[in-house]
């Protein structure tokens, strides 16, 4: 990887004083000659797609981007970019919400999009092999078709690839019974910083052969090394699904409901979704949600269970919930007779994707707490927001925001908004101030399942102790001494 | 941490030629002066008991024994060490089968028997928090107390650490529904090798807030660092067990049960243990282990599930049952009516424990295999070992084996012998170079569940390849660039 290459080729671009040097001019094209022309795409030549994730940042065009077929090609593009000094940002689908995937002026994007497809699904072994730029759907539908489950599934399922689900450790619906994406990961091929191919596509679930090298790339973003390839553990295909809908009188009772829920169903438990009252109001008054369960209660939990037999699943879950009504713990429930029931319950608590037809701009925040505390923490949130100065606003009406979350994984989301502004506009310090102070106050964790990247960066040490941020900056130190793989994400 | 200590105390052993250096009896003395007179034993006052683990080597007496009671007692050990330049050892329960926790000469062994003891249950969060020198079962029993249950179990129950558990990624019977101890961590607290504290006592189910640090401690045999605090995931109690014994006509009936245990049983499906039959006939014929199935069929599958309600999953498991042997998968099989014929199964699984007295001096292995290769793997290495030259067997008796394990979870254990032959004058080195070197052209791990530590150090490369291994060396060397803790095991 020399600068030998030709650089008379038409695609290139002219070195200006602030622009790429020669080096890396001659670098690229060097890199062009070796993967393919269609590989190596420069300046002009960046499609749109590849200059932005889903961040609401503006778009930045890198300075070229490869598109690598295969671990030799991404370590092709990584050696080239340490031989003239370029940084590198991997991509995969693009949706990810904190900045991991989004390019600075001057860096390379090494996207994986022609690394797309399913090699093969083992049945003995209960798994599948992936090349890290498949969307997350084409891998469910592969296990699907082979009579088997993967359990990863989030609402960017049609856009996501497998492999930012896995760098950003994703969550989910489902990880109170399958675990985040890391749970479901057996293998991968990475390619460090330096080029260096690492291959352990393990298919076995025991193997302690050494140190597991593969939790150093899942939920790392990007920063350690490029994963291209992944074996996925698969589940057996779930046979039926109960769904329930029921009002509380307060969370001691959602915590009540949680531990009913954990011994009465045990494994087959796949859901535990709460929603506070100020969020039900939005949904079914604003954003006119039908709904099995009235207004007026303290809180609303969606419960979801997986069965494998549908005539003995279906009666044990009725007989479940109906012992809970008799105990008094249920205000009042609703129990799906049908996948349309079931999906009408969900439809509640997705609404939250088309807040912005609803309640207009807002931000949306992913946090983590302890189980125990969260209905104190979302009290105490609302509170404070509210008391925020927020100019045009009446005092004590700063800034409103409604809750909701996977609270069986202890993870709370919250939508903050101050009417009346523009998105621009939204009071975004005041709200990270106040919602990631009492985040820390709370011993919980600045992001659940959406990584840190470049947005919450400021607040990582609300939720890491500076030996742990260290110890960070060591590892990444010791794989990345250049400090050239996706720099300034997560630390 | 100096010199400057009192090194006139009554304990202090006198420095020789070839023994310790007066900086490492000063070092160890000052230790002594901050932790306590009874934390630190130097010399003759090591126990038995630090001298050794379980992986059948000789004894070594270490320089020293350090016994602190919490992190900032680790710390200060592991600082005196660095200081010092003397090599330390993390010792839990010594039960440990590769050597992982056995000192070298001049070592000091840093032993958390001191830290016992379970801090908190966390009902809400359903976690708890504990010492890592606390027993597995104590753990076990506090989580039942509590009404919740601690998944990991391994024979060594009583006496293991969970502290150790961890280090070496413990598996055991049941890993095919709650995965390896890996899963069952949501938090650690873990001592440096420069003596920095990290405090990640995380309850939370989903938490991305940076690296996940603790998979590096997990598995890594006490080289990284040493965990002194844990929170530990706890899951709903089972109400009931129900148990198969099952005998079918070879490999591919084993996997197609394997498949329908997958799907029929879904997520209660919490063992699949396989055995042989020349397993099978050494349990039955000559320990006389009695058993529910009858001799002659090829291969012998203990089929367990854990429910929620006798009433709905024990006629569902039958049912289930009843089925394949109506498809003619099963060619005879028992099921459990009473705790006690769940457990007269599992006597045939666990006779091994007992095989000293059954079949004499032996070695057993532990590896994994992708599950579709199981039976050619076990077909192949019989035949190989039995065509070994040992000096005083006949032709094509060299080594015989039996077969057996957690196929479920992709874990082979087998045990090799050559009659007639002392422990000491088992053929290891044939055993150890046929076994691993068949598991490697399998595409198989030389260790499932056991580890490395020095013991397979030798065959860690038959599992891992060079650039594993050396990103392996890259996180030692980060983390521990003097190479004082545990150095020379796993790599």
């Amino acid at each position: 990887m020399t600068a030998s290459a030709n650089t008379n080729a038409s695609h290139a671009i002219a070195p200006t004083a602030a622009g790429p040097t020669a080096l890396a001019l001659a670098t690229l094209q060097a890199l062009r000659a070796e993967l393919g022309h269609a590989a190596v795409l420069i300046g002009d030549e960046v499609p749109e797609r590849n200059r932005n994730d889903n961040s609401s940042q503006l778009p930045v065009r890198p300075l070229a981007v490869v598109r690598p077929a295969d671990a030799a090609g991404v370590s092709a593009a990584l050696k080239a970019c340490a031989a003239a000094g370029l940084k590198a940002v991997p991509q995969g689908g693009l949706t990810g919400l904190c900045g991991g995937a989004r390019p600075e002026d001057g860096w390379v994007a090494i996207s994986l999009e022609r690394m797309s497809g399913v090699q093969e699904v083992d049945s003995a072994s209960s798994t599948l092999t992936v090349w890290a730029g498949t969307p997350l759907e084409v891998v469910q539908r592969a296990a699907d078709a082979a009579g088997l489950y993967f359990a990863l599934d989030l609402g960017a399922r049609g856009s996501c690839a497998i492999g930012g689900n896995l760098s950003t450790n994703a969550g989910g619906n489902r990880v109170i019974r399958y675990g985040m994406a890391r749970e479901l990961v057996l293998g991968l091929e990475v390619v460090l910083p330096d080029g260096t191919i690492i291959t352990s596509l393990n298919k076995m679930l025991k193997n302690n052969a050494g140190f597991d090298l593969k939790q150093l790339f899942i939920g790392s973003e990007g920063t350690l090394g490029i994963i291209t390839r992944i074996v996925l553990r698969l589940h057996g295909k779930p046979r039926c699904t109960m769904a329930a809908l029921c009002a509380v009188d307060g969370y001691d009772s959602v915590l009540a409901l949680l531990n009913a829920a954990r011994s009465g169903l045990g494994p087959l438990l796949s859901a535990f979704e709460v929603m506070w009252p100020d969020y039900w109001q939005v949904v079914t008054e604003r954003a006119r949600v039908q709904a099995a369960v009235g207004q007026g209660h303290a809180q609303y939990v969606l419960v979801e269970a997986q069965g494998t037999d549908e005539a003995v699943d279906g009666p044990r879950f009725q007989a479940w919930l109906e012992a809970l009504m008799e105990r008094g713990l249920l205000k009042d429930a609703a129990v799906a007779q049908s996948l349309a029931d079931v999906q009408g319950f969900w439809a509640l608590r997705d609404a939250c994707a088309e807040f912005f037809q609803v309640i207009g701009p807002h931000i949306s925040y992913d946090v983590s707490l302890p189980i125990g505390r969260i209905a104190d923490f979302a009290r105490d949130c609302k509170a404070a927001l509210l008391a925020c100065d927020i100019a045009g606003r009446p005092a004590g009406a700063g800034i409103e925001s409604i809750y909701y979350g996977h609270i069986g994984d202890s993870n709370l989301h919250l939508v903050a908004w101050s009417d009346g502004l523009s998105l621009a506009d939204q009071p975004k310090a005041q709200m990270d101030a106040t919602i990631y102070g009492l985040v820390q106050q709370y011993g919980g964790s600045v992001s659940a399942e959406h990584g840190i990247g470049t947005q919450k960066r400021k607040w990582l040490g609300h939720s890491r102790s500076e030996a742990e941020i260290a110890l960070m900056r060591t590892l990444k130190s010791a794989l990345d001494p250049q400090g050239l793989l996706n720099p300034g994400k997560v630390i």
